[in-house]
């Protein structure tokens, strides 16, 4: 579990994964059980939905960061990777759950506050991305060198605490204390979740306990609580900021199981890294957990964090002989099948549908 | 310039200093010859007179770490800084600066908003405190090993972003956006005062402006922001409120000032590190740049850090051929009138005399 697997993009550019034919039509299919009367629609495609909303996000990051210092190498390596090539998940979230809340309030507009969480949310996934690389001393993320192969660490760690006060400042001129204290959750749980994965020193009962902890906190807090954010800023009650709040924490739970799955099966060129590096940060994500309970050999392991030589070979081919693979999809589709409950819960629009197409997307994507 | 050398302490503990007789009475009678009807009583000792508002700050700001997350490590060394052996500038001024204020307002208790302002601001800046350790890779910090000798650097970064997430949260939670406006600016100027120190390219015009900002933004920020805070908690005016955070900056900025002649005079016992230390760093500090106006010879070594062998024995040798330590001295006094003067601007109180003694120790400290 890191979160460059969250990051990787094909050369064609980030959305071309929902821009094309919507995947795994399937996977939808089982929810539609549970409402049979609304189909979503599987042309809907959340990016072309939200394109005016989406597409100067990242611009408009970029001007905040720049224009709040006057130091020429901050600004650039504050905004290296708000260059468009990631997939821009957390803001797309934010503001089709906006948008979803907004009809089902009968509001109209998005408001532009709103707007202003999509950018925060993913200004603090990019500040944690960049404090990921100079801890894991990684060398490429989005088809491009890393921060710090670039430049010196104090340099990088200094531009990730300097996006992060940037997006402090964001929260703060929002004006809603419920809001600011919703969102400064998120940086406690980030850093906590990152805790957790530098030392664990659980047993084997509390692992996956504690790798769900961990998973919660270094991704799905985020998703979660920017949705939660959204909505209590078009005036949502308890109840359906809570329905915002979980649809997000399904979403991002499913999305790093994804990740953490992914990371034994998709070949290198598609990943833009090589697979099993997790197992190679000595790592025990879900995949090595579930097979772990066929295969109890891979306990010492885990305790180990795979540094004696041929333990990651040993791991890989024991997560591939397992379950764990359909163990942690099938996990996975159950996190999506609760998103997209929760998403039918709102009123029909086309942005509720998009919410929809998002849990489909993020169990059924490939890379 | 460096946080390290705010914080060394004597072995008899941080406060004998100010406990004891106030030194340099003749430093405020030039003071005194703007306001000669309202002496100052140089019996006020600070501290004492915000004993108990300030007594149990470190153990409320341990709890405050501990009780938000479950992390053994994490607490450990979070925490490891709030050991009650710092000199406790920041939430003194900050207390002071409020009962003062509230003084002047004709209201009376310490409100627990401003309280919790001190708190934040001891946070923030211990957070930079093991971010700075981390970067200068210092081992010896307040008379015991530093928080990088005992625990790798990841660790002790994701320790120093919890502490300044906790933080956040307790500024959310005081839900007064001006309030929260003015804190979130100062990790801002924090991360880019760091950043100037890193990489310092100015040409030599530009040298003296460039080191006054960064004192501010590494220094003087926090004890300015933190002081107008507690003042419009109070329910000060723009005004008012702007006393205040000019109270706080001259202070700090005489203070950093002090701070740095003192790397230049102080005996490796008093610092609790040895002598130039900034030097070794490659840092040209004030007493630096003053000496460089009589020796130009120092302008090359400014320029190449002091990495040259023989380069920091020969620019401390031009600091102390040339006028450059009166010189800074003289400019942290004028800082210190100032804030004296702004102090008198309010009510008289046992507080605002407080306000007083601290500006007057500020410049006369010895270590």
């Amino acid at each position: 579990m890191n979160h460059r697997m969250s990051d990787t993009t094909s050369s064609n550019g980030a959305r071309s994964r929902v821009r094309g034919v919507i995947p795994g039509s399937r996977a939808v299919s089982s929810m539609q059980t549970q409402q049979p009367g609304s189909l979503p629609e599987f042309q809907v495609d959340p990016y072309r939905l939200i394109d005016d909303d989406l597409k100067d996000v990242y611009d408009d990051i970029r001007l905040e960061l720049v224009r709040n210092t006057s130091q020429e190498e901050l600004k650039t390596i504050a905004t290296y990777y708000f260059d468009g090539q990631g997939k821009a998940l957390r803001p797309m979230v934010a503001i089709l759950m906006a948008r979803a809340i907004n009809y089902h309030k009968e509001r109209s507009d998005l408001l532009a506050s709103q707007r202003q969480v999509a950018m925060i949310a993913e200004m603090i996934h990019s500040a944690s991305l960049i404090h990921d690389d100079v801890i894991d001393q990684s060398d490429f993320r989005r088809g491009k060198p890393s921060v710090n192969v670039l430049w010196n660490h104090k340099k990088v760690t200094m531009a990730g605490d300097f996006i992060l006060a940037i997006a402090s400042m964001m929260i703060a001129r929002l004006r809603n204390d419920d809001v600011t204290l919703t969102l400064s959750q998120v940086v406690t749980d980030l850093v906590q979740g990152e805790f957790m994965q530098l030392g664990s020193k659980e047993t084997e009962n509390e692992r996956f306990a504690h790798y769900l902890t961990k998973t919660y906190r270094k991704t799905a807090s985020l998703i979660a609580n920017s949705a939660k954010a959204v909505a209590m800023l078009a005036g949502a009650d308890d109840h359906l900021a809570d329905v915002a709040f979980q649809y997000g924490r399904n979403v991002g739970l499913a999305f790093q199981l994804v990740d953490d799955l992914l990371d034994f099966v998709s070949s290198s060129a598609a990943m833009g890294k090589p697979t099993a590096a997790d197992l190679k940060l000595g790592l025990a994500t879900a995949p090595v957990l579930f097979a772990c309970e066929r295969y109890p050999e891979l306990n010492p392991m885990i305790m180990r964090r795979f540094q004696e030589p041929g333990d990651v070979e040993k791991a890989f081919e024991f997560v591939h002989k397992s379950q764990g693979l359909e163990q942690t999809r099938f996990l996975a589709k159950k996190h999506c099948v609760e998103a997209a409950r929760l998403a039918q819960s709102l009123a029909e629009s086309p942005y509720q549908k998009g919410l929809l197409v998002v849990s489909d997307f993020v169990i059924n994507r490939m890379k």
